[in-house]
């Protein structure tokens, strides 16, 4: 049987959308595993644009679907038009898109709200049983729509540097079993079925970020 | 000894810049094989800026290393101040900033010319005997500035569909040496040493032009 995964993006680009590099081995893996694949962004604004060169913000405005197409190469769906009945499972890439376009952790901190569709999708599929892949900062999505969770974001002594202070710490505050993991490996929350690893959330290379990637999409899929 | 390895990105989003993807897995398989990697691009604004959700021109103008920076985590250079004595080899990623904004394939034709920052680069390093990796598009690029040289970009046959309808036979007519490869495979012309692959230039799925591309940076570092 083939499985059918949800890929959600949330822009183009690490400071303001999904980060390219996690997002690209999130595709390659599942291309590898015959993963049938579609993609889903929401069509509204960018919380923000950051000129990457020099990590500042711009006053442009951009359209989370319309960059993360440049990820997609065109194909990506409106997230309002998803049929979650279609997908076996979901997995989102990080980025502080994440934490900037899919909820407003980059602004509020632990008292964040997601974003409505992206909070339904979470909910819907754990409910009905079907895993979830977060890397980087996406497991803060289930810190909050999963409460008590077990969840890692990489080795909490790391990610007190910028710019991941105190996400472990925020992370157990809000009651979750934190799990202090390497960029090569993943933890598994089976009761969740829920799938986290750090990506680039700690320092890392491409390829040890390529690596932990792996691991948890071959993970998500065991359990799809 | 370390290979130092000169990544030219050419904007962020396949249909007016680098593809991600190819850029990513040449980055992974850099890094995999312990290469010490610095990524560089042109300061100009992009011939334009696509709409990749919808495939359409916009009004908008952005600018070449600032969507790079989207790809290069903050991290690329100004070509301009590339010092070619500093690295070993040069790899080009694809992508229609390639035909765009490194050269003006896409809008002349066999007529076109680089732009002129790439165009030294490439002579530069071929007269010092230093390696080239071109992917996708990109190995027009090596057609125009290393007349004769040997290369492909696919299967000529496929790649006379849209958009990439006659890049094979064009070549030819340029009086380069043209060899079908697969996705997976790679041509080194070992003269000139070129190495070519065809990445997303015909229908390919993920996997298969990560490890296409895999092969051309192992190909470029066995001869940097």
């Amino acid at each position: 049987m083939v499985k059918r995964v949800a890929v959600i993006l949330s822009g183009c680009g690490v400071y303001d959308g999904t980060e390219v590099h996690e997002a690209s081995a999130v595709l390659v893996h599942l291309s590898r595993a015959g993963a049938k694949v579609q993609m889903f962004a929401p069509t509204a604004d960018q919380m923000h644009v950051v000129n990457h060169s020099e990590g500042k913000p711009t006053t442009e405005k951009r359209n989370i679907l319309q960059e993360s197409a440049r990820i997609a190469r065109g194909d990506v769906t409106d997230l309002a038009k998803i049929d979650f009945a279609a997908f076996d499972a979901a997995i989102i890439p990080g980025g502080f898109g994440v934490a900037k376009n899919l909820c407003d952790w980059a602004v509020k901190g632990k008292e964040f709200t997601i974003q409505p569709q992206v909070e339904k999708l979470i909910k819907t599929f754990h409910e009905a049983g079907k895993p979830l892949g977060l890397c980087c900062i996406s497991p803060v999505l289930a810190a909050k729509a999963l409460p008590g969770c077990e969840l890692t974001v990489g080795q909490d002594k790391e990610c007190e540097r910028w710019p991941h202070a105190q996400t472990a710490a925020t992370m157990k505050e809000m009651g979750c079993k934190y799990v202090n993991k390497d960029v090569g490996e993943v933890n598994v929350d089976v009761k969740n079925k829920l799938v986290t690893t750090s990506a680039f959330m700690c320092n890392a290379l491409f390829h040890e970020v390529y690596d932990g990637i792996g691991v948890m999409v071959t993970e998500v899929l065991k359990m799809a």
